[in-house]
């Protein structure tokens, strides 16, 4: 009973011993920001081609570790850019893994199928240097 | 033991039986995206303070759901901008939360003691719009 007891103790600790999770840390220190025009902004048949194209890029790409796919949120402030059709936020473990993913199989057969549907891209590579505190993890 | 061994198997499953979790979507349905480029990219008591505060101000703000703050990666490529000092990404739930934020202490008080330090920022703000695959939770 005593055995019976200190297990039922043990899984009660694990399931609820964990701290309280206020907000995460976006996981992956790559983040690869691309901001993308389509030459046809009001087109939804293009529209609807590139949305395809990025979600089947995300669940194929060996890489990918987390993402973010936007359409402007029209906030109205001088400093806030709402011109651009898309935001693809991809994060990797490592920038090896960008590398990685630059050449794979579902990247190229992404630029091969919607690569001709943007005017411009415009893209911001970073380097995680948060300090993980005790609100993140 | 019979007893034992059937809550082996339960801690077992418990700790094991989870799907792989092979990529995420980024928490928070609002991406808010900044780009900032400093007065003294090369002052390292700048690059502290402003360090300190962005840690301080996502570790104490009531709405950011996840954080990416990054410096440029330095990818050499011709459509990656690499002149600016940090990117910080923050996600909310909704635009409401984005709004609350903008106006919380934490944010103003990161204002109040950082906002000399930079020469110009840059704002993409986005609402999600990636569906969710199998490979996606």
């Amino acid at each position: 009973m005593k055995n019976l007891t200190f297990l039922f103790l043990l899984i009660w600790c694990f399931t609820s011993c964990e701290p309280v999770q206020t907000k995460d840390m976006i996981s992956g220190q790559f983040a690869h920001s691309v901001l993308i025009w389509l030459n046809n902004p009001d087109s939804e048949a293009d529209k609807n081609k590139i949305e395809t194209g990025l979600n089947e890029l995300i669940e194929n790409s060996e890489y990918i570790r987390s993402a973010h796919l936007g359409v402007p949120a029209l906030t109205a402030r001088d400093v806030v850019d709402n011109s651009y059709s898309y935001h693809l936020m991809v994060t990797f473990g490592s920038k090896e893994e960008q590398d990685k993913y630059q050449v794979e199989p579902a990247h190229k057969k992404f630029l091969s199928d919607c690569g001709s549907l943007w005017s411009k891209i415009l893209i911001y590579d970073s380097m995680n240097v948060l300090q993980e505190g005790e609100n993140l993890k």
